[in-house]
């Protein structure tokens, strides 16, 4: 772990604005000279992504929570062995949104696989974990509103309405909560500049320390 | 488990005639008027089948074996969900060409990526064990002819020759001798008369203890 580069994971619902604060940390990060990865889950890696189609196409309602957790889990091996280890180790920044937390969130707690499972397959399977995580944290009513403005056709967990939305946001608080020294929660109503301050802030410190 | 039905498994390196027996071993309990379900992995249920066309389909070595191990799993567990669990409830005979020995096999031992995860997992994330798994055993040689002799499109593990006909051999036979309750190795060399008796003799047992 010694020339060991810095793992950044963005958390939380869909329509929180992830991927954007995540282009801006990553750019903001770059300009200090850095090489910074930007990767997702599900995919991030070639073999990661087959998979990733193979989840995200078709009938959502085809696996079980546990079928869907072995599927992510699979997808999530391929990418830290391919993409996330190797920039580790070569002391990049790797920035990446989601990671194994949206597996404990909509697999273990949403879906009902049961959060010990996730985190017991993550602990066999995976092992690795952020140096730190972001939780952006929105009202239901916001993350609705935005995702469905984007409207890609991947969107298969914000066709559930208000409802899920309010179980992803308290799910992800609750991990923030369990897990304090990995995990902050920010504060990601307002507009695009304000809500990377707030990144900025929570992130900076990590930099710092290893510069 | 009051009425639960008869699981039983064929395992063996490719060529040893696991699909022939089970064809025979199955037409022979359905004449005793038992219901029987013939599945195979992986595979055997639409999602899982799915996961299966993935796997076996493009470079078998984009996946390293602990990605391939997590793969598999998810078809097994989808596998045992939707067609093995069910027809177990409703008191079937299910035999099943191929299942988590198979893993322990090829993914755990010969591919490396541990017996030990390869347990685990099979415990976090699938649970249940055949009551009787019959080991079919064969010279490498006559796997590898048998199976080339087939010549279907799937056959990615018989490309790696005679050592690996007797990698896979060796681990089946430590995994018999390791699940003495369990597994029976049955000598598959000769002619399909000859192994369908050792088949019977060997499964015969299960039946009358539970006519």
């Amino acid at each position: 772990m010694s020339a060991r580069g810095v793992f950044l994971s963005f958390e939380g619902a869909d329509g929180a604005g992830k991927t954007t604060q995540l282009r801006r940390l990553a750019a903001r990060l770059r300009a200090q000279g850095r090489e910074v990865v930007e990767t997702r889950e599900p995919g991030g890696a070639p073999g990661a992504e087959e998979i990733r189609r193979l989840v995200l196409e078709g009938d959502p309602a085809r696996w079980s929570a546990v079928t869907e957790l072995l599927l992510f889990n699979a997808a999530r091996r391929d990418h830290v062995e391919r993409t996330i280890a190797p920039a580790l180790a070569r002391g990049a920044v790797v920035l990446c949104d989601r990671f194994a937390d949206s597996s404990r969130v909509y697999q273990g707690v949403v879906r009902g696989a049961g959060a010990e499972l996730a985190d017991s397959l993550h602990a066999l399977a995976i092992g690795i974990e952020p140096d730190l995580t972001l939780i952006l944290d929105i009202a239901p009513r916001t993350g609705l509103t935005r995702g469905l403005a984007r409207g890609t056709a991947e969107e298969r967990f914000e066709r559930f309405g208000l409802a899920f939305q309010a179980r992803v946001r308290a799910a992800f608080r609750d991990l923030a909560a369990a897990n304090p020294a990995r995990c902050r929660l920010i504060d990601a109503e307002g507009d695009e500049e304000a809500v990377a301050a707030r990144v900025w802030a929570a992130a900076a410190p990590l930099f710092e320390a290893r510069a």
